[in-house]
């Protein structure tokens, strides 16, 4: 099942889209919901019934998101495994839907793509289990975790680096009943593939993080965790079309300005 | 005029102090607002209204802290004075009242209190110019920018270090109408005067960290700038009370459990 957030008829509201067929959710997607009234066919973003404008799946009161946390990103920048996940914070300010414009902003120099899974927590979390991580769970969308990599790389602390207006595209939907284990996720620039690997590469994967996370910090419904890149990271530029994939989730694309 | 959040009647609220009187704001903080009903004498959160419970003045989308922002601070810690302003994320999941209970993680060692002046934001903040960066102020409050020194001094990402749940004091109160140029700002503990120091010795003033911030970030309306802490940070024990005091608005008593 796919859970889409949408400016329909005047007003924000869920869709399911559900065997092929769009319903209005009725109730709260991080509570109880039903499938409702019946919108007529579709299952993906370009699909949409008719009037719908795509938002962003979550409103998150905090994304938390994962520095280096692949295998094969961490050959890539040549730097060794983390002994614990790397922890910073993008605010909600720079979330962005899919479709909509990542804006470079003056004078930071280069501004990286990065793919990512997502995690959309499902209800409030503190101190959480592992075992049990995974019940907090609404479900995975796509995060493209922008950066400023001069800055970065200058040393600033992610959370500036990171958290430009813009910076923090999420969607395009939120996919349930999928098994983080083992998930592709690419990223395409200008309908190249750049990025292509899977979960089963993490380093620390989603129950771990979950359980580190909630250990810090407590976790609200809607929120989001960014659970890092893999290798094959690289600079956007104006006019650039980019475009991550996580399976079973969709596409998120977004152009740059 | 100083705007207080409390739980009263089984709802939150917020009252005005005016000439030594609470009453009911009526309208909202972040848009237009006239004093209400009168509620009695009072004008401090140790007078509140009978049944009225002190809450955090804001519940922010997020807190945009500022490291090393004091002259003397900077001089403390033998570091350079910083180039431009550095900017990190608190979660508003770390924000707690006045009178609520500071918690010590386990395994972090050494966590040290910061207290600090903060900026309340009004209205909406993208790219204002240092000229106007006031009009978007509604007030300004006192906040302890709790801090796992250790996990900091180890080279973590400042959200991790300074974001674990209770580590956001922030109140009593909203004060308005202060001039932020020249505003004393003290941390006690165990009533023993430890910091003592006057916005003067800013390094970057708050009309100048607005700027800054809003220029890479969107600042919403209950956001909170915490500007910086002076010299005299020290660490916190079990059993402690810890009190910031930034003249014109109060005090930020927390204990330490």
């Amino acid at each position: 099942m796919k859970i889409f957030r949408v400016d329909l008829e005047g007003r924000e509201q869920y869709l399911l889209a559900l065997e092929g067929r769009f319903q209005r959710l009725e109730g709260d997607p991080f509570g109880q919901f039903a499938p409702g009234e019946d919108l007529g066919p579709g299952e993906s973003a370009a699909s949409l019934p008719e009037g719908a404008r795509l938002l962003a799946p979550v409103v998150p009161t905090k994304i938390v998101a994962i520095g280096l946390n692949y295998r094969d990103h961490a050959a890539e920048q040549r730097k060794p495994l983390p002994p614990e996940p790397m922890v910073f914070i993008k605010p909600p300010s720079a979330v962005i839907a899919a479709g909509e414009t990542i804006r470079l902003p003056r004078g930071v120099g280069r501004v990286d793509y990065e793919a990512e899974l997502a995690v959309v927590i499902r209800r409030r979390a503190t101190k959480v289990p592992r075992e049990r991580a995974l019940d907090y769970v609404l479900g995975y969308t796509c995060a493209n975790d922008v950066t400023a990599r001069d800055l970065q790389n200058r040393g600033v602390q992610y959370s500036h680096c990171k958290g430009y207006d813009t910076f923090a595209p999420l969607g395009p939907c939120i996919a349930t009943g999928l098994d983080p284990a083992d998930l592709a996720v690419q990223g395409r620039l200008n309908g190249e593939l750049r990025q292509d690997s899977s979960t089963r590469q993490l380093i620390f994967p989603v129950d771990r993080l979950i359980e580190y996370i909630s250990a810090i910090m407590t976790l609200e419904p809607g929120d989001v965790i960014s659970t890092g890149t893999p290798a094959g990271i690289g600079p956007l530029s104006p006019g650039d079309v980019v475009t991550v994939t996580v399976e079973g989730v969709g596409d998120l694309t977004n152009v740059v300005e």
